[in-house]
């Protein structure tokens, strides 16, 4: 195929657009790739389209090889199968509503996990007619509260989204593992970076779940890895290792202090410092309690709950809220303190919450033995020496406290590194929550009904174009790896003469009937404008076309090393050709 | 491609759905092509979208073919462009309407022309830059008020939409000629019937307009044919020829009669020939005049309109709103009526219209010097030999009576005959309505701008498939054409002895190995349930591999045809690759 520039629909930009802030986004609107309809909605121009079409053919590609079966579902769904799994409302404002001519409600998918778990129960019934992977590549629809960066985070996007439908947990497993297989090759076919890490599955449910992320920058993602072991997990994810419990025998008893206006942490260690207590108080010494109310999803009634962590790490409400899913989670008001005039803000302490019988879970480090600076439940008063397990007992432990680099690996390899991701897969073992939402049974060898266990497996397809651009592109332009460029070689003519002209096009002539994709500049700019508009569009391999021409040589250049080479004129096909078939 | 139907994500359904009525809907449910969501929605299951994914591809292919350059735009679609065009509101309750979070307008593309010419506004500028055509295979949405007969009428379908930016009208000749031509290629090859019909434009605005229709009886476009001159229209397109008009002179004056209760055409003829004025009259005889009113679109007030037609004919409310286009048009009201009371309802005449100044338009055949019995604008009374061109002087003629079997073409070269057809597709010749709209100009040549003119083109993807499965199938189930069919064998293994199961898996990995799409029965099912199946399914070419085995002989069945014939096992391969090749 050769795609002529001169009639290309494309005109790439020397500016950067004024609403873009990250790399892949200015460049791939530079680039004349995609461009902006309305926040996070965006068209395809021609060279981008076939960038997400080569993306798709890989996914396509390797979840075929994996026995998955494609199938394709509306995007405009009836509510009724979102209203038995709870997420019409789950979903919140996230969630593009809309009625029909005769007021009927629907949505615009987000993610199907209904929709298939009903299409399997509608055309399958036995034992026999299980494992079975199904998939689509799709728009997806969620009407983000930040649309950011272009098509990284996008409210129209394409999602390749696959489920799995076992017997049993082990073929869960089984389905599990050839999804996360096939998403190492396609990531590796994709040319990105990324790492699997331990994910918590949030909204979805389940247990267990990985995310590949691309390492970016401007991902939104954070997650931490451990060098030594290769450990990776989402920050929602990471567990803290619990050190062992201590003997309560010969601590000293709790003693209630006067500590007057120490509302913060560091007043308080400030204050019992400046006590002269014998001791030298940190912030690690105090039990920060913070209290937050939690709801079943749909429930109308809010449940107090206080969360106890150490002073020196502040509650992250992504981690607690991850714990906590799928309750919902919120802050306490003004008028939940009114309601509640024996909480004292500022004094907050484990004694009044587990008295009045408010649920009150603690970081993993809290563990009996330990002995903490804490509120005492009373205005300008707080407790040294509170012992977990002799002067109180929480109701359990929680993950709650932020991670710091340098934490230890729950592994207990090494210390954690922080980095920062694009989120451009993931993998659930979703187990039966949407089988039991929707009674998706197999009969089973001996005639009873056995309940389906489910996976589920995502891939950002229209976001894996933003992330590979985000990974591969240096202060020229974008850098696609072959696999999905939208052509194997850009071809510049760089001379208005006859025999350069006719050159270049013999050669792209030659290169097109040996299944090479050439993008060919025959425009009538100058040198200096194509050279400018190979580098920004990326294409892998550079031909230029030139005066070299006439001692019979011409240039080929690696976009991705810079490299420049001249080549005999009558070998630059078999060269090429080589090259693109490596 | 070896597709295992033992693990094949299909299940064939022997009763017909309950809702369906067409045969392409009984079938393409019953052989597990499709599967319903909602009214108008349905899911695409593996081997109907291997069949959807085919006719694209064909799209694909003859677009680019013509130049075409493919983009793609999102579904979900900013307000402002389609209110600067008036189809905001012009749509009606066909438009799927939405607001996003932050109460923004949206709604979901029934199509893109606003957005194609915002595009090429957005990036093009000069004349230099033009023509150029643009396509885009992307799902719509029209919320139907009667979605019917499954894919063939949709709420969510996919649709080709392709635009064509010139600059003169020429070039859009030009262009559309190059559309004509790629979709009689494309029909050809999707191997459907079709005929290429006059259109009107209707609500697209524009003037050249021309239909791909594919006879069907149950589709829902009547046209007209000659057989001897090959013309056909879109019966809102039928042109009236007209007489030739005649002298008024020596004509018998006009004679208003009493002839009391006759508020029809057949009691006012009854009557009349009862009271023996010395001809005998028919309702040819006779001029109807029906009240609509009409009014600009989005505007308040309506304006009475009187539409004459010889009372032999019904009004067609289709052809009629064809021909006032963009004007809206309503029935009259009780209260319009009420409103004016000298609209003698059964007994309006011309002269009460012309002479209170509404707008009155006749059928082409109420040609000057014609005379006609018709209203005399008061209860009970009609009158007789009113000649048009001496006792009223319509405003002009409408196309608003029935077209009928039998009528003379407009070419004059015979009598047309009525069809029914489905729309496959619609070729039109915008010109400058949506680039005045948008502004779109190209600076020409003297630094003046140039409006440009554009034509739009589209193929109903989705709907293509209902079509061929309409018009190919028979009481057994559905004939796919090679090209688009979900394979191009379908092999049978028609026994349970391993050599006839080894067999058969041998023929089919050699088939795959030729490049031959192989659909494999592999099922410990009956013969007579795979015969079935296959049947139904409609792979083109059937090979049954049983008994014969032994003596070195399968069979190869023509789904087309019917024909079976026996063929050696060791050449049946060859046999079939050159089928398929063919």
């Amino acid at each position: 195929m050769i795609t002529r520039m001169s009639s290309l629909f494309l005109r790439t930009l020397r500016e950067d657009p004024a609403d873009a802030e990250v790399p892949s986004h200015k460049l791939l609107v530079r680039a004349g790739y995609v461009r902006r309809i309305a926040p996070g909605i965006y068209s395809w121009l021609p060279l981008g389209y076939r960038v997400l079409r080569n993306v798709e053919r890989v996914v396509r590609e390797e979840m075929d090889a994996i026995g998955a079966q494609e199938v394709h579902f509306p995007a405009l769904l009836p509510k009724e199968p979102y209203e038995a799994t709870g997420r019409w409302t789950e979903y919140g404002d996230s969630l593009f509503r809309l009625r029909d001519r005769k007021k009927a409600d629907y949505l615009l998918g987000p993610t199907h996990e209904e929709l298939f778990t009903l299409m399997v129960k509608g055309e399958y019934s036995s034992y026999k007619d299980y494992p079975v992977i199904l998939y689509q590549i799709q728009n997806k629809y969620r009407d983000e509260e930040r649309p950011r960066a272009g098509i990284l985070r996008g409210r129209e996007f394409v999602m390749k989204d696959a489920y799995s439908f076992d017997l049993d947990d082990e073929g869960l497993k089984r389905s599990y593992e050839l999804h996360r297989e096939a998403y190492v090759r396609i990531f590796d076919r994709l040319g990105l970076e990324y790492h699997v890490v331990s994910a918590v599955s949030g909204a979805m449910g389940g247990s267990a779940s990985e995310e590949f992320l691309a390492p970016a920058e401007v991902g939104e993602d954070t997650y931490v890895r451990c060098l030594e072991s290769g450990y990776a997990a989402n920050v929602e994810a990471v567990t803290t290792p619990a050190p062992p419990a201590r003997p309560v025998e010969g601590l000293p008893a709790a003693e209630v202090h006067n500590t007057p206006d120490t509302p913060t942490i560091q007043s308080l260690v400030d204050f019992l410092n400046a006590a002269e207590l014998g001791r030298v108080f940190t912030a690690a010494d105090t039990l920060k309690n913070v209290m937050v109310k939690t709801r079943q999803p749909g429930a109308e009634e809010w449940e107090l709950l206080g969360v106890g962590v150490p002073g020196d790490r502040e509650v992250d409400f992504k981690r607690l809220e991850a714990s906590l899913a799928p309750l919902e989670v919120a802050l306490l008001e003004e008028a939940d303190f009114a309601a509640n005039p024996w909480l004292v803000k500022g004094y907050i302490g484990p004694k009044a919450l587990i008295g009045r019988g408010v649920r009150y879970l603690v970081d993993p480090r809290v563990v009996p033995g330990t002995a903490w600076v804490t509120g005492a439940d009373q205005l300008d008063h707080h407790v040294v020496d509170l012992v977990c397990g002799r002067d109180f007992t929480p109701d359990g432990t929680i993950e709650a406290a932020e991670v710091r680099e340098g934490d230890p690996s729950p592994d207990g390899a090494g210390p954690l590194v922080m980095a920062r991701g694009i989120e451009i897969g993931h993998i659930f073992q979703l187990g039966r929550k949407y089988a039991d939402a929707m009674q998706l049974d197999a009969l089973g060898p001996d005639s009873k009904p056995v309940r389906i266990t489910m996976g589920s497996y995502g891939i950002g397809v229209s976001r894996a174009v933003a992330a590979i651009a985000e990974q591969r592109h240096d202060e020229l332009g974008l850098v696609w790896p072959r696999e999905i460029a939208p052509a194997d070689v850009h071809v510049v003519v760089a001379g208005k003469d006859d025999a350069v002209r006719s050159g270049a096009e013999g050669i792209a002539a030659e290169l097109d009937a040996a299944g090479v994709r050439v993008l060919l500049d025959d425009r009538t700019v100058s040198p200096g404008v194509k050279f400018a508009d190979a580098e920004l569009i990326g294409v892998p391999t550079i031909l230029v076309v030139g005066r070299g021409l006439a001692k019979g040589v011409v240039e080929v250049k690696d976009r991705v090393t810079g490299e420049r080479a001249e080549v005999a004129a009558d070998e630059v096909v078999a060269h090429l050709v080589s090259l693109c078939r490596s």
